[in-house]
């Protein structure tokens, strides 16, 4: 299969591209850098020490044989170059992972509001309108967020892989119709998300594109059984108050004897899944692409939810750092339960990765060799929700 | 009160300045002029002739001793200068007229496609993070559209005013939730309308902004009692395939002998409001704004519902036109009932100008006395919602 892969640099998308390079099918990863040029804005690198993509693609063909190919396109801004890439690699499919993808970040100030609303919903877009432009059969599969849902909406009910059915009160009774789940987002980020969802549903309907949307949790690990075979082709490991996501940010902080920082009493609970089954369940959403006609399919990309400060006491338990009590710089809910759908990957074969697997040591140890990395400046967050709420200090100045 | 009105130069932000410059309002109207460059573009005029914006202002100063000021300005584009004139006019609330707002033209091209989703998009958000960036407390007032509910959705049951409840199923039985209703945009103008909502979601629950959304039916008439005062004050009356809203083409196509044009059976049922009830709805919206932390107030600003072919032979019977049934460009259902509630306005002190009320002649006058200005092979739409669909030839070229 020819798979254009946008976003193929990134935490998610280097995998992801290396592991469909492995199956055998022709990648072309397509990426802007803007995820290490934020990197450079914000002052902060990858705990884990990335080759530029050049020499990743370099190392990648001289271990595995394969090629991968690489265009520095912007998919919001060159939107014509962008079709022509389409009518020259005629591609199978699209991967889309060319999203600003920190809640945090999204949050920061109204630039970075305003670069995450216009890089996001254009991106998506552009992608659209270029696939209906190009009168091509190409199916697309999205990176959503299991945020798109918020946390706590339908009570005790499962939450639903994209479709929720509901009772709707008519003169003549209650009638039942199929609806995309309400959107509850919780930044600007997520709320970019929700709206790629509507972007999909009309395209889907209007112009039978073939749409797979993928509702991810918080992915921890950084490495893959590709990362791993040459340190050329390591992966990001982010741990910055930005874009650090929890589990991993809890690893590194014990690797430098660093507090593990929950914001809040901890009590949210969220969907957690490993980078490799990130990768294994792309693989799997492009084997079982809609057809044209169809709605769009909508996955529940899971495989286990924690309460955050269970994970604090696990990773305590682990490393003997101890857990300190920030504020919280989001307006939600203290404590949420959280029962989430996800059967349609298990039953398509992914075998999911859980925390007692051992890879939490392997996350630890990758974190502990790098550990001499980290700028301590930038492990507490700095961006709140809403102007004037308490951003937290240093703890280890 | 001090309003800014965004899409002042429009359709409806012309007539809704000149209401609340009338009512003592103190007006500043922001737009880039783009609707008047759209026309360019397109090759075609306002049947009636529309003054330049400065003549205009200069003509209402002179017939009213009122002053509204004029800044041209692309809020999509220039952002900090849009948060400089915030800071600078400190308004009390800004009515948001400034989004591309036809549907065929919205799905004329990729270039329109992506136009209309960067402009509305761009624009709508842009003006959430001006205004939380500016820390003010200034109301929003939006024109939404009937078209994000779809058409035929919900059964039996009336459309409600943006909010439904429903039933979800729980393994405690079913719980009542109210959820925007579902978004079912069917076309990328509808579609930027329904990603509007989701935004003003957000940023209401997150910021506390005060934002009334109001989802109109299709806009018929030209003149109110201010653009009558002076031909120099006359409002836009579109016409062509684009633009043009069904009302107002079946009149303008009586007076210069075309053929009343159907797009397929005519069975498609719509809201209707006389361009003199948009202002007076914009002015009651203005006066109920909610306070900060409520949800976005929804109105449905509709004040009659039609079927297209009724419409057709009303003005048929009316001025003795033919009708012809052209090929539906659109993916609609052919045929559709429409149940619309429309009690919030009435309960606040609307009353309703209705088809009968004479000024279904008053626009046929207009369209007579300007009908010399109309260009014949502009009458026709060309604009398909999907490749490969028919488009009519026009009809007297």
């Amino acid at each position: 299969m020819k798979v254009l892969v946008l976003g193929g640099d990134g935490f998610c998308g280097w995998p992801t591209s290396l592991h469909l390079s492995h199956l055998g099918h022709e990648v072309t990863i397509i990426d802007n850098l803007s995820r290490r040029n934020i990197d450079t804005e914000l002052g902060v690198e990858s705990l884990t020490p990335i080759s530029p993509i050049g020499e990743r693609i370099r190392a990648w063909d001289e271990v595995s044989g394969k090629e991968i190919k690489f265009i520095n396109l912007d998919i919001a801004k060159e939107y014509d170059r962008f079709v022509d890439v389409l009518l020259d690699s005629r591609p199978d499919a699209v991967v889309h992972f060319a999203e600003q993808r920190a809640a945090p970040y999204s949050m920061r100030s109204s630039k970075t509001k305003r670069y995450t609303v216009d890089n996001n919903v254009t991106g998506t877009h552009n992608l659209l309108a270029a696939i209906v432009q190009s009168g091509m059969d190409i199916a697309i599969v999205h990176l959503g967020t299991m945020g798109v849902y918020g946390y706590g909406w339908s009570g005790s009910a499962p939450i639903p892989e994209g479709y929720l059915t509901v009772k709707v009160p008519t003169p003549d009774g209650d009638i039942e119709r199929e609806i995309l789940h309400p959107a509850n987002a919780g930044s600007v980020y997520h709320m970019t998300k929700t709206l790629d969802q509507l972007m999909f549903k009309f395209y889907a309907h209007n112009d039978g594109l073939r749409i797979t949307d993928l509702h991810q949790g918080i992915v921890w690990g950084t490495q893959t059984p590709q990362t791993v075979r040459d340190e050329r082709l390591i992966n990001r490991f982010d741990y910055d108050g930005d874009y650090g996501t929890v589990l991993n940010r809890f690893l590194m902080q014990a690797a430098i004897g660093h507090p593990l920082t929950v914001h809040g009493t901890g009590g949210q609970t969220r969907g957690f899944i490993h980078i490799r089954d990130t990768a294994r369940c792309i693989e799997i959403a492009l084997n079982n692409a809609p057809t044209s006609g169809e709605k769009v399919s909508v996955f529940n990309q899971v495989t286990e939810t924690y309460r955050v400060r269970d994970l604090a006491e696990l990773v305590s338990k682990l490393t003997g750092a101890e857990i300190v009590n920030l504020p919280n710089p989001r307006q939600e809910a203290a404590e949420n339960d959280l029962n989430v759908s996800r059967d349609r990957f298990l039953a398509l074969g992914l075998n999911p990765t859980t925390l007692s697997d051992g890879l939490l040591e392997e996350a630890r140890d990758i974190a502990s060799k790098y550990a001499d990395r980290a700028d301590r400046t930038k492990i507490v967050s700095r961006s709140v929700w809403r102007q004037g709420m308490e951003a937290a200090d240093d703890l280890m100045p």
